[in-house]
C-alpha cells in the first residue's frame, strides 16, 4: 500500500488502523510562525467525533489530539507537525466472528485480493476512522485559510431521500449547520431527514445523501492547467473520502441537460472587479478559480453496514453464506462527512495557494 | 503554469497552444519492447479529430502524428516517446476582434487574472485542442492494456436532453458507437440526439450531455488507499477534461437516494472466483478494483461558445459590452469527449498497473 | 519547510525536533505480509544511539521505539507504519544562554533567515537527532532487503586524519565494524583513529572523516535514466545527511586523474553471467546497477560544535561577539554516520526495487 | 524507463536518442511574461555543441533549436515550452559492427540487462547527446536567474592530470573560460591541459578531470530540510550527468581531514548583513543557502570510449572477445560538461526559488 499522503507543497501523511493503537497524521509544509495549539485541532476533531447523536455510530472516542512536534511556544516552527490520537473504544469482538466473510459494500474483499489478508479487527485503513488524520491536518489548513479570510463550510443537502429543496444563503448555513444532528441548513428539514434515517435504521437498513461544501473568498487564479485543474483536484480530494461515489462542481450534472445560454455565467462590472452575475460554474473556469465561491457536491452512498441479512462468501470454506452485521455503525454518514469534506478542501486550497505563490511557504506573514 | 503532466509511473507531459505551431506529448515510463507504430496512435487521433460530422466544429485538422523518439524498428525502446502534431488550420482572425473581451463560460478571464494575459489567438492551453496530446499518449496506454486484454470504451449516454433510457450491453456499444455522429450505443437515439443538437445550434445555442466510460477485464487490486483510491484518481483524470463538471462511479448520485440493501453488491461464487451479482459499485470497493467492469460517468456542460449575444466586460475600457461568437465551434462536445475520456482512463489504468506491479516497468513481457 | 519526505514508491516522512517531545517516522509503501516487530527496528536504533563510547556525545537516549500502526500479529498490514521515539534526555539549558548567537558551521543562521526564528532549545530539525526517523524507517527497508539477500554495510575509512590505507574484504568489515568505537574494519587502525579524535577533543576541537557504504547482491537493472540514475539518487540520499559535504561512487574523485584504459571495467564471462573484472564503477554504469557491489563514499566534515572560542554575531544587538560551545557534542561523527548512511541506502534501494518491479508493492512474496 | 523528468515546480522532461530523429525538452512551470526567443536558447546550445575544437568529438551538429509552444510575441505564455532539435549528423555505421558487444565503461550492458536490448544505433539515452534537452531547458532557467541577478558559471579545474593549482577570482573565470578549448580560467594552464589530453588521445586513450560550478548572488533561504537540502539536490542534479562519479560542496572531501576550527566559517558583520568571513561551506549550511556563493565540484571520469583494445563479451556467442572503438568521441569531456553542469544548476535553482516563494510561479514580475 502506498497512497497515504496528499498534497504537493503542503503534504499530509496519515496513518493508523481503526482497531490499532492510534491514528494520526504528519503535516509537512506549514509555514513557520502560524499561531497554533491543540485546541485549534481539537475543535475540528470534536466535530468529526462519533457518538454525539443517534444518527451516528455508538462507538465512543474522545479523540484527544497530542501535538508531538512542529509547534513550540504556541507557534509553528515550520517543521513537520505530528499529531497523534489514541484509539480507546476498540471493540474487535463483533468483527472476529465474521472473519473470512467479506461484507458487501465494504473493502474486505478488495483488501484480501490486494494484500492477501483482511485486518479482521475492523476496517483497518478502509474504516471511516482513517479520516481522523485528515481532519487533524485540515484543522491546520483551516487556520491558515482563516488568516487569509477564506472560509470553508459544508452542509447536508439531502439525506435518506429528504432534500433541502430551496436555496439557502451562507448565513443560514453558518447559523444552523452545527445546531442539528444532520448538519442541514434548515432545522425543520433536518428533523425530517433524521426521522427518515431512523426509520430505515429500524428496518436494519441504512441511507445515503448529498453533501455540499463551499469555499468563500478564494482568490482568483488557483488551479494549474491542464491536469491539475482546481476542479480536478477537488474531485480527487473529495472522491478519496470513503462512501463518496460522485462529485460535481457548480451546476454539475444539472448542466448536462441545459443550454449554453443557460449555463454560461455572464460577466458584469462590480465593485470588486469583473464578477459573474451567476455562479453556475461553481467558482471555477478553465480549471482556475474565478474569485466567486467554490461550490462542490458529493454523492454519499448508504453506509454499507446494515443488519439485514446479506449474501456473501465464506473464504475459508469457499461456499456462499449469509452475513448480518451487528457492530456499531452510522445509519447515515452525511453529517460526519461534512467536516471531513471541509477539511479535505481546506488542505487542497492551502496546497494550491502555496503552488500559486499566494502563501509564503517559509514564513507566515511573508519574508522580509 | 505547471500541471501539464499526468501520472506517477507512466508520466505524460503535454504541450502546445491551439493556435501555436504544434501540439503534442512526451510519454515517459513505457516499458521497452512494446510493438508500436504511428498508425496505432493515428487511429486514436482520427477518432478525436474534428470536422467529420455536422455536430462538430468545422476546423479541419489532419492531425498527422510524428513519433520523434522512443520507438525503433517498430518497438518501444523504453525511452521517452515524443509525439508531435503540427497545427494546420490555424485561423486566428475571428479571435482577434474579440481581444480583451473575456467569453462567458471560457477560461479567458481566469487566464488573464492568473497570467496577466490572454493568448488572443485562441484558447491556448484551455482549448479542446490541448486534448490531442492526451489522446496520443493514451493510444500507447491502450496498446499496453490490449496486451493485457483490458478494453476501455466510452459512449454518449445523454445529449441535448435526449437520453439513452435503457440498459445496453457491451456488444451493442462496441458495434454502434463508431457508427453514428453522437457516439451513442443506439443509432435511433443517436439520431434524435443529433436533431436536438442541431436545433439548438440553429438558435445560436449549444448543448451538453453525459458520457460514460467503461473499463473491462481490469484486474482486482488496482488503487492505493487512502488518497490514491482508484475512484479518486479516475475523478481527477476525467474532471481534468475541459467541459466536464461532474464525475460519478457506478450508481453515483443515484445511490444517494437509495438504501444500503439496495446499493450493496452481494457476493456470490462464480467461475472466476467471488463475483458480485450486481455492479452498483462500478467495479471499485474501498478505492480498489474488484475485477468487475469499471464504470464512470461525466457531466459535460454545454459548449460555452454560442453565437447568441452575451454580456461581458471590455477589459481595456473597463466597461460592460456584448459579445457574439462567430468562430467554428462544436455545438455539442459529447461525441468528441468520448475518445478523450477513454484515453485518460487508459493512461490512468496503466499507471495504476505499474504502481501495483501488474505491468513490468522495464520490459514488456517481463524480466527474465 | 517541506522536504521531510523521501522516496517515491516507498515513502518515509520523518518528524520531530531534537528538544521536542518525540521524533519518529511514518513509512508508507511497505508490502503486506513482511514479518516485523519492534525488535527489528530497535536493533538499528541501538546502533545509532549516542553515549555508548567516548567518541560520542554524552547525551543519553534510550530511544525506545513504539510501532503504533501498520503491524499486526507480527506482520506488516501494508498500511503506513508509524514509529514513535520519545525524547528523554532533553537538556535545553546550555542552548538557552546562546540564544540569538548563531553557531558557526551550524544551521542557526540559515534557519533564522528562512523561518524568522531559531528553535533555541537545540538544533530542531537540523540536529543529528533527526536521523532517528531515518534509521527507524531504514530498519524496515533492511528487513525487506534481507529477504532478497541484499546486504547493506558501512564502515569508517578515515577519521581525524587517520586512514585505513589498505583494501579490506567484506568479511573483515562485517566482523570488525561493530567491535570498535570508530566502526573501522581494522581494530588497530580504529584505535589510532580514536586517539586522534580524543586528542583534538582535548584541544576543544573536532574532526571529520570518510565513511564508505556498500550494498551487496543488488540485482542488475536498478536506476532510471536520465535524471533518476541510481548514482544520482544515492548522491542525494547520502548528501541529505547533515555533515556530509561530498559523495563519490566507485573510484570517484580518483578517476578524475586516471585514463580510460585504467578506469573502464573490462567484461569477462563468469559463472553468474557477464561480470566486470574490476569494480571501478562502483556497481553502476549509465545510472543502472550492474550486479556488482554498490560502493559509495561520503566526506564527513568535522562536527561544527567545538569548545574553542569562535566569532559570531549577536543578532539582538547586531554586534560581533564570541561564542564557546559547552553542550554535549560528538567529537567525531563518523561512527554514528555509518548506520544512518546504511539505512538511507537501504530505503533508496527498496524504493528503486519497487520502481523497477523487483519487489511486489502489494504483497510480500508476490501476488498469486 | 521512467526518470526523464526533473524538478518539482519547474519541471523539464527531456527526450530523444542520440541516433534517432530529434532530441529536445518540454519545460513546464515557467511563469508567464518572461522575454524569450530562440536566440536565448541557441546561445547555450552552441556552448554545448561538439566539433568546435580538437578536444571534442568530430560529430558535427548544428543543433538548431525550434520553440514549438509556450512562447508568443517574444514572451512566455506560462504554458509548457517545447523545444525540438533535429539530429543531423547521424552516422550509425561504426556502431553497427559492434552490436552485441557491450563497451566497457558504457551503459550497453546495463541497458541490455534492464530493457532486453541495446539501441545499437548509438548510446540512445545514455549518450551525451541526451544533454541537449537539459541545456535547452537550462537556458530558460538562466534567463529567469538573470532577471534576479543570479549568475551561474562553471570552469574546468583539472583535466588529464593538469590542475589549476591556484585560487582564481570570478572575473578571471568569466573573462577566460570561453576563450580556450578546455574552459579553464587560466589560458596557460588550459594549454597544458589540452596537450595532456591530446597526448593521451594519441595513445588511443582518454582522460578525465574536475569541473567546478558556482552560483553567485543566490538569496539566503533556498533548500528544504531534511531530505531536500540544497546540497542534496545539487548532488543529485550533477551526479545525474553521465561521466560524473563524485560531487562535493565547498571544501568537500578536503574537509574530512581538517578540524572544526579550520572548517567552520566564522560570522562577521558586513554591509549586506551577517556574512561568513570564509566560504568553506560552499554557501550552504544545514541544507539552506547562506547568501554566499554556491560552490560545487564534480569528478569527471575519463571518457569510456577509447580506441585501445578492451576485453568484452559477445552476447550472441556468449564468449569473450576484444573490442576497439573507432567512432568519433570526446578525448576529454570536461569542457563540454561545463555548460551542462551550469544549466542543471540553473534548473535546480529556479525550482528551489519557486518552492521557496522567491519567484512568482504564475507571472514574471509578480501578481498585482
Amino acid at each position: 500500500m502506498s497512497g497515504n499522503s496528499f498534497g504537493k507543497m503542503l503534504q499530509v501523511m496519515t496513518f493508523g488502523e481503526s482497531h490499532g493503537k492510534a491514528v494520526g497524521v504528519v503535516v509537512d509544509g506549514v509555514p513557520a510562525g502560524l499561531p497554533l495549539d491543540e485546541g485549534d485541532v481539537q475543535r475540528e476533531l470534536d466535530r468529526r467525533r462519533p457518538g454525539k447523536t443517534d444518527v451516528e455510530t455508538a462507538r465512543e472516542e474522545r479523540d484527544r489530539v497530542q501535538i508531538l512536534s512542529g509547534v513550540f511556544d504556541g507557534e509553528t516552527l515550520g517543521t513537520p507537525i505530528q499529531m497523534l490520537i489514541q484509539n480507546e473504544d476498540v471493540d474487535s469482538e463483533p468483527y472476529e466472528e465474521r472473519e473470512g466473510k467479506p461484507r458487501p459494500g465494504h473493502a474486505d474483499l478488495t483488501y484480501k485480493l490486494k494484500y492477501g489478508h483482511v485486518d479482521y479487527r475492523g476496517g483497518g485503513r478502509s474504516s471511516g476512522r482513517e479520516t481522523v488524520g485528515r481532519v487533524a491536518g485540515g484543522a491546520i489548513a483551516k487556520k491558515l485559510l482563516e488568516s487569509e479570510d477564506i472560509d470553508v463550510i459544508g452542509h447536508t443537502l439531502e439525506a435518506a431521500g429528504v432534500s433541502l429543496n430551496k436555496k439557502v444563503d451562507l448565513e443560514e448555513i453558518e447559523k444552523n449547520v452545527e445546531e442539528n444532528a444532520m448538519r442541514c441548513a434548515d432545522s425543520e428539514v433536518a428533523e425530517r431527514m433524521r426521522e427518515a434515517v431512523m426509520e430505515a435504521r429500524e428496518e436494519g437498513d441504512s441511507t445515503g445523501g448529498i453533501v455540499e461544501v463551499l469555499a468563500l473568498n478564494v482568490p482568483a487564479g488557483l488551479g494549474e492547467p491542464v491536469f491539475e485543474k482546481l476542479d480536478a483536484e477537488i474531485a480527487r480530494a473529495l472522491m478519496s473520502i470513503g462512501a463518496v461515489k460522485g462529485v460535481e462542481i457548480g451546476l454539475g450534472f444539472e448542466s448536462a441537460g441545459l443550454k449554453g445560454s443557460e449555463v454560461n455565467d455572464e460577466f458584469e462590472l462590480g465593485e470588486g472587479g469583473i464578477i459573474p452575475e451567476t455562479n453556475n460554474a461553481g467558482g471555477i473556469l478553465g480549471g482556475i478559480s474565478t474569485g466567486a465561491p467554490i461550490i462542490a457536491r458529493m454523492a454519499v452512498k448508504p453506509t454499507p453496514s446494515i443488519s439485514k441479512p446479506q449474501q456473501t462468501v465464506d473464504l475459508d470454506k469457499m461456499e456462499e453464506t449469509e452475513i448480518e452485521l451487528s457492530g456499531r455503525h452510522d445509519p447515515n454518514i452525511c453529517p460526519r462527512i461534512v467536516p471531513v469534506a471541509e477539511n479535505m478542501l481546506a488542505l487542497l486550497l492551502v496546497d494550491m495557494m502555496l503552488r500559486s505563490g499566494r502563501i509564503n511557504p517559509d514564513r507566515f506573514g511573508g519574508v522580509k
